[in-house]
């Protein structure tokens, strides 16, 4: 094979999909087409007409739910994969430890874990929920996601302890990095492609993590506008308000002092960490592979990386006892959330 | 909508796609979920069970030509597309007259030319034949291609006389930019993805040019193995070897001199062009959009980008008179032909 030393250990390997949307869909025939070895689909929603402006689902499967539509094509693409299909929504309570039983127990030899979840969810619950579930059991997982507008795309690998989690900053999206775009409205143009070059890179990223061939992404983010793609790796905040990112974060270290070549990051950058500046979330960009990387990074975080929002629960502990806001009764605390919601 | 300001606009367009495999199809499906109003689609290969390692067919159509498998799927998803399908080989003389004729009258209203013409053909000759009819016919057209090895691909713009056709110099690819990658042998794991990536990039290319948003790519490439994305523009030779092209670059110098606005290069550049060192082909890399891509242009063609090869045909112009070759009647001309196929 050349670039893949050994093609065949694709079967060996079970993934579970969260999400089968405009991009988790298209990973999913993707990876199933390149023989991987078994698929865990989730998702709680029904195929639609208005689903036909994005890629794999079919007017004929309107009204299937979308785990069954999926295993329903992908089984005829390729016989040989395994699917496991859950047709339900991982937030709830019942539902999230089924989840984790599912990820802890789905690998290819039944009882082992998943080799890796992939979120393909469009909303923020899921994806903390994915999140919550993969520091829990430490499991490697891949976050994808598509701008609101379809004109901006981006993936992130997240292995807990080593890179940020979902909680550690608040997400990480591509700026369009063009001013005078109106931002209001989807780009329907940009549906199926945006979503499908997602999906690309989603798809390429678990081969090359699975199968050992080129330099794994970290962070690879897409503008349509503009053909911008930053890269770089996100390292953990050491104050992260989730239990289980701090306990793999101390596993981490512990690890690294151990075997130092463990380390994703060199010693020489650490000794000179870059960081932002007002850097309130301790946020560090590192290098993932060589300068060029390292500098792109910085660059694209500044200028075209922004955070979605900052969340509040998660500002909350950075207000110094003598910083803190003082409310008064005739406060309109509803206003405020909303206000809080827009930032 | 936002950012297109007139999506319905996209029905009164037709393309013509030559060559169905994995990036063709892909791209085929894109437009149709996005609502173009028609596609011409050429192939004379037959759906066979070793295309299921890319996207879009399926096992149930091996046998089938291309063209009838992927009108049968597309007109499915989206029946207010209208399609032409033609089973044959655009390289022989005869199917040459009728795909210029397809070409100057399959627009949306017939008698009209199509709007673009999209190449994802996996051959030389069959690029030299789009080349050829795009020349000579003025119309725009977006090349495509997957390497051998299915790690890189990349898109490029062609527009007659405005920027380098196929014949202004050798072919651009992407280097791996791995040095120690073995290169033999292809890499089955990346079929769907870098094809379907490749497909994503073509199809937004498409969009953004016919729908006006975002800026157009004139060359984008694209490596898996490090995550690398050259962008430039490549201008015209002004001693191509193609007759039409040296008519349409005479066209446009003739309307760039009665309306200076329409150059795609802005005056304070061609005072400065941007001269690769050792430039035999007299090709010139310049601004697509703002400082930033003219660098990374720049820094692509000398480490990233790659001629696929010298052509012998194209050497021969540039030797001078006084460096001409003697060759001794002893030197084997097989071995010399050998030789230059394998600069």
């Amino acid at each position: 094979m050349g670039i893949v030393k050994n093609y065949e250990k694709i079967r060996d390997f079970s993934i579970a999909i969260v999400g089968l949307g405009g991009v988790g869909s298209v990973t999913s025939e993707m990876l199933t087409r390149c023989g991987i070895g078994k698929l865990l689909l989730f998702d709680f929603d029904t195929v639609s007409l208005a689903n036909m402006n994005r890629l794999f689902f079919t007017p004929d499967q309107a009204g299937m739910s979308k785990v069954d539509a999926s295993q329903s094509t992908l089984s005829k693409i390729n016989p040989d994969v395994t699917f496991e299909c859950y047709n339900y929504n991982i937030c709830t309570v019942d539902n999230f430890d089924d989840f984790l039983s599912r990820l802890s127990n789905g690998g290819k030899t039944q009882g082992t874990p998943v080799d890796l979840v992939l979120s393909c969810v469009d909303n923020f619950d899921a994806r903390m929920t994915v999140n919550q579930a993969c520091n829990e059991l430490n499991i490697k997982w891949m976050e994808s996601g598509v701008s609101e507008d379809a004109v901006s795309g981006h993936i992130q690998f997240i292995i807990p302890g080593q890179t940020a989690c979902y909680q550690c900053a608040p997400p990480l999206v591509v700026a369009s990095g063009v001013k005078q775009v109106k931002r209001e409205g989807v780009c329907a143009a940009s549906l199926p492609t945006t979503m499908g070059i997602t999906a690309g890179f989603l798809a390429q990223n678990v081969l090359k993590y699975l199968l050992d061939f080129g330099t794994t992404s970290y962070y690879l983010g897409y503008s349509a506008m503009t053909d911008f793609f930053p890269t770089m790796i996100v390292r953990p905040n050491p104050s992260c308000t989730n239990k289980y990112c701090q306990i793999r974060q101390q596993e981490y270290l512990e690890k690294v002092e151990r075997d130092p070549s463990l380390n994703l990051v060199k010693e020489e950058e650490k000794e000179e960490p870059v960081v932002h500046e007002e850097n309130e979330w301790g946020i560090e960009v590192v290098c993932s592979v060589d300068e060029e990387e390292i500098v792109s990074g910085l660059q694209e975080l500044t200028t075209g990386v922004d955070y979605a929002f900052m969340r509040s629960d998660e500002i909350k502990p950075q207000i110094a006892q003598d910083e803190k806001v003082v409310v008064g009764d005739d406060t309109d605390l509803d206003e405020l959330r909303r206000q809080l919601e827009g930032l």
